[in-house]
């Protein structure tokens, strides 16, 4: 049985948005897929009452305390001992459990991911990413998106590994078209990261690297099914995005294309380049949200994803 | 009689749509203003017949030479001394036009900026711009949009000071908000350069700097109208609007925000920062693209945003 860790306490809906959120996973997730939710068991326990859903349907483990938003997250990871967050690292550390994912301080999520499951050996830093829609249907995994926000192109290029590795074995996609993110498609163009990093992906063996894409193919889905950028202008990229979705939505221009872009569609940020399956969610995270968060954490789960990782980078 | 300096000969559709453009621009400057054309006589006049507009409508100064894309700016800028960029910024640089436009070779165009007309004493480096719509209904100040694309912090902070002023001259927005674009609104967050640059213009006076904006802002209109980034980040934001705006427009939601986002009514791309007005064009402006940008250029003129930058920059 495969176990996916959820914190029941993270978001600033808990627990009802979280766990309804466990609910509604219920439905999509594999057979052989169990949900572990990690958080105050009464609460939890009302929830699922309340939706009518036996708690047989889930494991719960029983947790005392909570990382606010408010909390400093390293401190805090060490200090609230009993915290849904730490408690649930600590499974995914002793592989209790596979995966583990939560709406809750993103700060906290990286305390665990970088300390309790730690970096994989040979990845430089890992990164958060994010699955952006495109014109052409299928979807576009950008990274970095705001972890590391002053990156050596080293790191990029690292990242444009990782992604193909992600979009491989997660998306399913053969083979998939790696590009880092520029002012013009030519090798030449772009500023000193940019150009490093061209040169080193174009040296990369075992990924499909196609050069440079401009901004205005991220969404097009015609270049780069892998956009390698560092978190600065990543997370410009993702905000800018979320922004205009709201703008189109307020003015009634609602489509498939846009509904990709609505965050409560994307399923999270994985952390990637860490040794476990680790999901971070929106804090304003939605039951929905949080469904097709644990639907990633899944995805990477049964993907093996970590294993891949941790091979390409094996020296 | 102010004078408006027009390359004819610039763009993909030169000179028929840079002609007709100018007649466009005809209806809609003030009656105290003159569009100079430079290029091709006899084609010039060719359309205009075409377009039954009398040619004593313009004052036409005949060149020889085209700079083609392919051209090496610089060198092409030399050798091509009858070209209609070379010819338009001699007279510029004379004083005999009072701003120049062209849809033609950005990077002759930066040429001319930059040794003919020259930058404004006491800028380190003058930069292009751009106007994105809001949702607000009235447009903000992007800056720089691809010209500098590793952005030392001063740099980064003098364009706070030159988009203010633009702002307020050209566009009529009394003391307008400016904003670093960066990953998060709290000051401590971001890479480097936009902490430092934050940290500048907090202390810089003459203008109202209101701390970061996020990426998910830039179109909301809520927080800033002059948004300062560097050049690769900026060139990022608005091929990446353009490229959504061509998405949004094949799946049919057009309205006036997106209509907005269209090149043709965004009026070119000032270069600031320089001795004399200076708008270029996209090489694939339609008519209507050259009248805007046109009008930028009238505009900058009228609004004496020359001196007014020129005096900022005085020690």
């Amino acid at each position: 049985m495969l176990k996916i860790g959820v914190d029941a306490m993270g978001g600033d809906f808990a627990p009802e948005a979280a766990v309804e959120g466990a609910v509604m996973a219920l439905e999509a997730i594999d057979a052989g897929s169990r949900i572990v939710l990690f958080g105050d068991e009464k609460r939890i326990r009302e929830v699922l009452a309340a939706r009518n859903c036996p708690t047989d349907r889930f494991d719960i483990v029983a947790t005392s305390e909570v990382i606010e938003m408010g909390d400093h997250p390293a401190k805090a990871f060490q200090a609230k001992g009993d915290s849904s967050i730490t408690v649930g690292f600590g499974y995914l550390a002793k592989g209790a459990i596979d995966g583990f994912a939560s709406a809750g301080s993103t700060g906290a999520m990286m305390v665990g991911s970088m300390y309790a499951v730690k970096p994989i050996e040979g990845v430089i830093r890992p990164t958060i990413s994010s699955l952006v829609p495109t014109a052409a249907g299928h979807p576009a995994l950008i990274l970095d998106v705001g972890l590391n926000v002053d990156c050596k192109p080293e790191v990029l290029a690292q990242y444009g590994v990782i992604g193909s590795i992600y979009a491989e074995a997660v998306l399913g996609i053969p083979s998939p078209r790696v590009a880092v993110l520029n002012i013009g498609e030519e090798e030449t163009k772009g500023n000193a990261q940019a150009k490093a990093t061209h040169d080193l992906l174009r040296e990369q063996e075992g990924i499909r690297f196609v050069g440079n894409i401009e901004g205005s193919h991220i969404f097009s889905g015609k270049v780069a099914d892998v956009i390698v950028c560092d978190g600065f202008v990543g997370n410009t990229v993702l905000k800018m995005a979320e922004g205009l979705y709201r703008i189109n939505k307020a003015l009634g221009g609602g489509n498939a294309f846009w509904d990709a872009m609505n965050y409560e569609n994307v399923g999270g940020t994985p952390v990637l380049g860490v040794n476990a399956p680790v999901v971070i969610g929106h804090g304003c995270s939605s039951p929905l949200a949080i469904r097709n968060m644990i639907l990633t954490t899944e995805s990477c789960i049964r993907a093996d994803l970590t294993s891949k990782l941790q091979r390409a980078f094996r020296n």
